[in-house]
């Protein structure tokens, strides 16, 4: 057998204080609810390099979840991603108290026009020398919609084909733009950059229209490392053809192999290479001296998770609100077409019983829960690997404690085992992901590099 | 006489190479070539707390200048505002390695819809504790429109018609849709914040459509600092209604105490007390220990200095392509309208001769720039004061150097006439500035304040 091949770990967190797991920001040891102070997210930073964690992971969204109980009341008074704060905005900072933590950062079609954002993120891939992550997302709350001037969401197709033309704009300016060597600042001749490798892009789609030229040169990776986390079939047939990693929560390993391996079939079928996208399943761990002790920590972790949070978190994805039914109500009796593949996952997990909306809420809570001694850990992060996830999004139940203990009692434990780096590979993060800095030939970005090399002025 | 109320200082950057001096960064000491280093950028700040500056102040532009010599090749030749980086990410790094230097951002309204840009505003005060300020611009570059999908720039009031509208969004949001004392996070009771205190801002506009909330709670200054730098009749207009600080370029303190007191009267009218806005006039400094070194550096610098590129950045100003008139060209052999103030006040600065474009070029290059002993600079800086000025947007020739030189020899002198502060006073930027932490009651903005308490669902 060979080597086995190290897990990647990335934190989940958001800027907000509750994120998943809610409730349990009213722990005694919870800082989650400082999120608004930068010095909260330098100092996780700081622990997560220490860890050697590849990247933080921030979730975002730009609008509330859609009703629960007729209104907003229950996200507000429960924190759930309300206030929920930029986090574009903090990766400098980040950048600049680390040197090898990759920032992998959330952001929606919906919220910047491409021209401004690919600034923003080739600035930022500058400022990190090359550890920028983007995690394209395209928004799903009514909400979201109606705060950029929408009537509401668009069809599920239409999005997808929204993100295209979105990454599209992006690759061109990225990777089309400026020719390599294009900056040469050479004070002698007073030329400050080669105007034959620099160039506009012209582009027109159905709905940008974008000129260029990209106004940042070259950054280190150009592209940034690119996550997705779509999982419907157009959601995977844009990750087969963008993603370099996805971002998945599947019940079992085998189910993510499954995925993993439909998803690579996909990205053949695109052209890739399909080892060139790696899988990254989202877990939380329960981390106990004895398998006893973990137990016990669990149930007191319980008492802290509300369920109907979670419900209400989750009632979105079932296209109607289950705010209006009584936890103890059995999901069998709610006749709509959301609840049918619902019911069927539930009576699978609770088959002694007609499930409720409130067993609903607990698997929801306890579903990708990791409870255990680190070698139990391990033992279950190894089963992960072999069906071919690559990494590890850790969800926490409090920061920065979810993070230090699984440091300080895991990691070792996986690093012995072969199952964690000890040292961070030099270089920007996708040279540490994939052992280059920027995308390979098969992706579809590269299909823009020289592309725009004749000046032409199209009429405007 | 009472004692003189000391000037405030800000440092204009720009996130490129070439921002106003151009040719200056074939200088030996000339830094500014390192712009996409995020560590220049801290080191700057430090460099500039150090002295007491109030702020960094970050210019910018999200496209290329109008045509020179038909196209764009001058631009990039000699890295005239291209490439360049945006400064918005910047700010939470310099945030997390300073306490009191104001970080002052301009952004275009072109640029990011409000929703977006007013999340990502309040999450850098909360950031930096409330040193946030927003130069509010309406970009003037055909390119800049044609990157957001415009056919090409619109016309001036309609500009001023949109900023309007975009600043009505923001300030609601910011304003208008948290309640102070909104963020319980109550542990014990479980509740994060109280709803009552939330609220949708529901913004129906011309250009906009918002419901809302604002996703991020009250931070330290709600609204930033607000910066304006517009002169035409509209623009000043915008600046009575709306601004607390108006960068100006008076060519001397006589004709910016007309348009400083014209400003204060129009804000006045607006019902603002007219003291609630104070201006920054554009300086850069030639500093010698005799007049005669100043003189023979001010005389080094021009070596560096290149007209024509001088030429092709304020020539869109004009309206038309000065790039194909020769440098010796006399300017009233060029019949366009767009010429003819520029020559009237060219025929005054060059009386002995008919002015050429070398002249224009030359002219605009030294206009706003102090050469001197500190003694001497101290004495015109008082007239600046004196003419009604509450601060200098001290122009670089080269970073770091050019706010070295003058933190060294004349802030020293300067406090010691009481014309700088010996200390930063405590607290945000707009309580350093102005003695509150958020803006005015006879501010526009104010008016959002409790304005969505009724809790209405408007159906989209």
């Amino acid at each position: 057998m060979s080597e086995p091949k190290p897990l990647r770990f990335a934190a989940f967190v958001m800027n907000t204080t509750s994120h998943i797991l809610h409730g349990a920001w009213r722990a005694p040891d919870a800082r989650q609810t400082d999120f608004n102070s930068l010095q909260h997210w330098i100092d996780l930073a700081k622990t997560l390099e220490e860890a050697r964690f590849d990247f933080i992971f921030f979730a975002d969204v730009v609008g509330l979840y859609d009703d629960y109980q007729g209104d907003w009341k229950k996200f507000v008074d429960t924190g759930l991603q309300i206030p929920s704060n930029d986090p574009l905005v903090l990766a400098s900072a980040l950048a600049s108290h680390t040197e090898n933590l990759g920032i992998a950062i959330t952001s929606s079609i919906l919220q910047e026009h491409p021209f401004d954002f690919a600034r923003k993120i080739s600035t930022l891939d500058h400022a990190s020398n090359g550890r920028i992550a983007w995690n394209i997302v395209t928004s799903l709350s009514q909400n979201a919609w109606r705060n950029f001037g929408y009537d509401g969401i668009t069809a599920h197709d239409d999005r997808y084909a929204w993100a295209e033309e979105y990454v599209d704009v992006a690759y061109k300016l990225w990777e089309g733009s400026w020719d390599d060597g294009a900056l040469v600042q050479d004070r002698i001749r007073g030329i400050h950059a080669d105007f034959d490798k620099v160039h506009k892009i012209h582009h027109v789609g159905d709905r940008y229209r974008v000129e260029g030229p990209h106004l940042v040169a070259p950054s280190p990776q150009r592209t940034p490392v690119l996550f997705q986390a779509g999982s419907s079939p157009t959601g995977r047939r844009f990750a087969a053809r963008n993603a370099e990693a996805q971002f998945i929560v599947s019940p079992t390993p085998q189910a993510a192999k499954g995925l993993v391996d439909d998803t690579r079939r996909l990205a053949a079928r695109a052209g890739r290479d399909p080892q060139d996208i790696q899988f990254f399943q989202g877990l939380s761990f329960v981390i106990g001296s004895t398998e006893e002790e973990a137990r016990r920590k669990a149930a007191e972790l319980d008492e802290y998770i509300d369920p109907s949070t979670i419900i209400a978190h989750s009632a979105g994805g079932l296209g109607f609100d289950l705010g209006f039914y009584d936890l103890d109500t059995p999901i069998g009796e709610i006749k709509t077409e959301g609840t049918q593949s619902t019911l069927l996952w539930l009576r699978e997990a609770v088959p002694d019983r007609e499930p409720t909306v409130r067993d609903l809420a607990e698997l929801r809570s306890r579903s990708g829960r990791v409870v255990g001694t680190p070698e139990q850990i391990a033992d279950r992060l190894a089963e992960w690997r072999d069906a071919g996830v690559g990494g590890i999004n850790v969800i926490n139940a409090t920061i920065p404690n979810s993070y230090i203990e699984f440091a300080e009692h895991v990691l070792p434990v996986l690093r012995e085992r072969g199952l964690a780096q000890h040292e961070y590979a030099p270089g920007t993060s996708r040279r540490k992901l994939t052992g280059r800095d920027t995308l390979p030939d098969t992706h579809p970005a590269a299909a823009y590099r020289g592309a725009f090399a004749e000046k032409v002025e199209v009429p405007a």
